[in-house]
């Protein structure tokens, strides 16, 4: 099996950090392949780079996606999530939806820890969209800045750590959810010192793609999340040109 | 006062529609300018194209804004509304916005008019993420199909005014909308042989923002809307890289 | 543009505060007419003087919204909107509804300043009525007793500041409402030291009320806000039993 | 025990109609009492109608209600009834609010059947307030008109009937609700040919009024239904300005 | 009258506490008759706990239940409450539902008290399986340990009643309930000291099922709550095995 | 991996359907064993049943689960699921819930096929609990009675079919499962002729306790999932009163 990682960011150095989870995390038999935006910023915080973020992971996956059996959308908050399972006929998942649908079978408390305050509301509104808000009883984020978005599994496991415990004790968490792609790696170290399941979105994610490749599930052709009607259009990529035209 | 109306479509002659139906709705001090997207599809209708089309308003904004009062995402359906609204210190309104909290004001049920099947979904989508979708109870669509985008109104008014009278009959609506800025202008014409108010997008948008304009409001300098730190990008316009150095 | 602003509590020194910024907020072709209810409590704050003002609000509105093209509830809370809207064919607005829809546009997280504790409820409970209270993430109490509910503008200015204050630093409030149509008239003089948009519900409803008034929208000539049929009285004044009679 | 039945219309063929039916439901020890508004429409309906008659019950009870044990707001739709368990220290319920309560034990899809289209609204409405919404599947209108409020028992016992059963059939009701007090009386009629069970608001109002008055409950002293401080009044019946005057 | 009062667990000292509160809460015409389950836990706290009292509630019942009037589920939690309604022809209520339907009656904000941590999860998931989680705006726990299950109202009395006191203060409670069947008896001691409407399971349910025993319902012969089809059953209790046979 | 399907039903030809599709959904590195309950009905429809069932799984899982990686719930609507998480370190996964999930991420109109009437009731109020009940669109019956549940696949396929065909047409489902544990492994036959994604419980859960079981979660020491105290037990099973033992 193949599953291709899209990093809506344009750090190639998270995309890495990803990518290794990923791998850590695939059964033996599957194959990841990591691709990180072509342009929007460098991390994503706000609707204004999410929505740019959106357009940058819809251009990976109308040029790389062929010949994958599912594909992850690696940023938490899930920029472009539903057009991206709309474009594509094999199984999108992403890293917000795929911790969130795991917690929802471990218990009835969820908290997500949030790297910037930024990420609170999105991580919120993200939530919503995927229908998965009601669980969620707290969304904290760290008390202390986020230097380098590429060494946070090393720079910031201390306090990430205490804000997993405050969940517990504060917010009578039954789930923690360690939020952001950047923290991808984190979980598995951690877990143990942790006294309810904590959860990591690249490892969810990876374990969801895995199951929707293996079920019998064919792609939808009625509904809105079938192929559309091709479309003039202008100033696209040429990949994504190609997916309008039909 | 000076509006800017930014089309996230790339059909000019349906931002001149939209555009003419606007400054029928304008107060006499206020001038309205138009602007059309740069990249994207024809007409917004699927997830892919309004998440392509939210990067091509911002791309308008970021260009374009500076010296306006206030600004409508002229599609209904908001695509990038809240992103916008995040960008600009200056009030930003959606044509889905504007109608539905007009249509709030005047009844409790409903309904809204969609060319297209797939607007029904994005329609209902973008009413839940303004948190007006608890008193649409229904959104038809049209029975015949869209041939020319530019020429709804002349082409289809009696199709869409029979549809006015089931959404009175058969849900009971209070409120009915004509859905799509394709439609801008109509409504005007035919909302005397409608038995319950009727509204435009395009005239309720401009008649929000003129008010939002006119009232003593600072933009706000904390929480989610204010303006956030510079952030290194690629592959952005010029405006666009400019407007994230902060 | 005629608009009658109409207070349903019997306060005449509560109706030239709430008459003075109407003004103040109205474009220069409207022009504000002031009239008060003749029976009920000094000050509405209870569910047993909110139902009291109702009635004497319809009765104010059948006794002189003739001829007007826009009527105004001015008392926060609304009292009386829904059956003001359903009798007359002119829209009508409230101060808690105009507020909160210019809320809903400007940010997610609202909080309401209440001059007292009895406000706190009976502010959430209209904000329900209205389809508006996902949004109000705090209804903040005055920390000190009003004693003249005609002077609270001077009187209590720091006050009501503070607690501005503490609703962006505790509640992260992305807009804050002055609750209370004694506070009309602080908002623009204090907005500019708050740091996120501060609202006061007589010029949003002013704006909302100019709004609703320029767009083309004929009245309901079927549902639940539609003229009813003539229907029998007894002992009610001159004006409203003439609108029974049909 | 003595319960006061306080019909908010003016019609006394009406009050009468209900009070049999009180009498009837009532245990041996209970005295009914009942009271017909002095002021407002003949029946109540519509949104103006309802804020008219919530004044007309809080004057009826400031007048009556006391030495008595509790007291029914006796008409669907319950208009005055959270102001009037404000006013007074003893239980009060409302027609539609036991009726739902009842419901709520007995089934999970519950219909109730209107009189008029106009009460359509109004009873979901009065549910909602009630925090009763939930479980109704919906809320049917009776397809002939009603001539005669005084006489719905003898004129409409067939269409009433027929409009159970389509309940039944037609929406899966588990539970069914004779909307209306004129309807008073029927439901225990016809109770054996409808195969899910039916209520009457009456019945279910005396009961609950019954179950309070016996519980060993003290009136508040604290929140939004304690007595409120004294406040200053202009133009109220005598009764209702002693109640003001603490 | 006569009215089965089922306790699901086993502990016999418990079923005495509580059919001495219905004794004291029944009207002189009501005889009460309490049963007590004959497998289970000494005390029901968790959902493992609750789903096997479920099955010995109805084990009681089937047993037991001719000849009734009307049956108690007496734990707090209603454990089984929905599967009895459906197996019996006579009413049954619960002690949570029965106090949260009168607390809906007495006020907006509901607080339950809670013996031990694990309650607070269970009876917020019975609140929502009732349909009435809405108002309840906090469950608060007791902060001693409970040593003694069948002498809680001697041995907590203190403590509970300062949780009543913090239930008003600081979460404005307008109706506290004291959760938990071995409290019966408490509420109605302390009930003069606490500010707001205090309330019992037990003395609740007891009126809410002389209520629905006086009110001329018939069983529902349709839907979800009706006796279904005989079905082949294996290593149940005869009297269940019986219930079965249909 | 090794994986237990414990089926809550006393019928082993059921058990047998189920564990036959567990086989062909699982990985080639899972074994799957299967249980059937000790006691209880031939076929769960009702909250009877349910109760029943739920105590019977826990009997199976404190007898059987030892050793095992993950268990299934096997009956569309989960009986006992969320005591079955609560009592086992082990991951517990329901058909309904494994259904629910994997649907989510598939569409936003989910459709379920329901064999009788009374699971229609069942499996919306399971899906409520799992928190996934907003999505579901609609839950259609079977217009045929089920003679023989353990031979539906070839029984009733093509009536099972043409209500899936209705689902896409007359509810416009993105998304449809076929409820009910008797159907195992008659969507993957039939996947190809529906045009939109189909889903069996019984395959969705085998994957959603595959990735649960391989994703480096640590069992709760803390909150309502977490091991409760010991306490005293009467009248179970030897496996269940040790499990109580502690």
């Amino acid at each position: 099996m193949k599953i291709l990682l899209a990093n809506p960011n344009i750090t190639e150095a998270v995309t890495d950090v990803m990518a290794a989870e990923a791998r850590r995390s695939a059964s033996p038999d599957v194959e990841i392949t990591a691709a990180t935006a072509q342009f929007g910023a460098q991390f994503i915080e706000t609707r204004v780079e999410a929505a740019i973020a959106s357009h940058a992971l819809l251009d990976i996956l109308a040029a790389e996606a062929d010949g994958y059996d599912a594909a992850i959308v690696s940023a938490f908050g899930d920029p472009g999530l539903a057009a991206a399972k709309e474009m594509l006929d094999i199984p999108v998942v992403g890293l917000s939806e795929a911790a969130l649908h795991t917690a929802y079978t471990l218990g009835r408390r969820i908290v997500i820890i949030c790297l910037t305050p930024r990420h609170r509301d999105w991580y919120g509104e993200s939530a919503e969209a995927a229908g998965l808000r009601d669980r969620i009883v707290n969304l904290r984020v760290l008390p202390v800045a986020v230097r380098n978005i590429s060494t946070v599994v090393e720079d910031l496991a201390d306090p990430l750590f205490e804000e997993c415990k405050r969940a517990v004790e504060e917010d009578r968490a039954e789930v923690v959810i360690l939020g952001g792609g950047p923290t991808a790696g984190l979980a598995r170290k951690i877990s143990d010192q942790v006294p309810v399941p904590l959860l990591d979105g690249v490892s969810c994610a990876v374990q969801m793609a895995e199951s929707l490749a293996r079920l019998p599930i064919e792609p939808p052709r009625r509904g809105g999340f079938s192929r559309p009607d091709p479309k003039p259009t202008k100033g696209l990529s040429p990949a994504l040109a190609t997916y309008f035209e039909g």
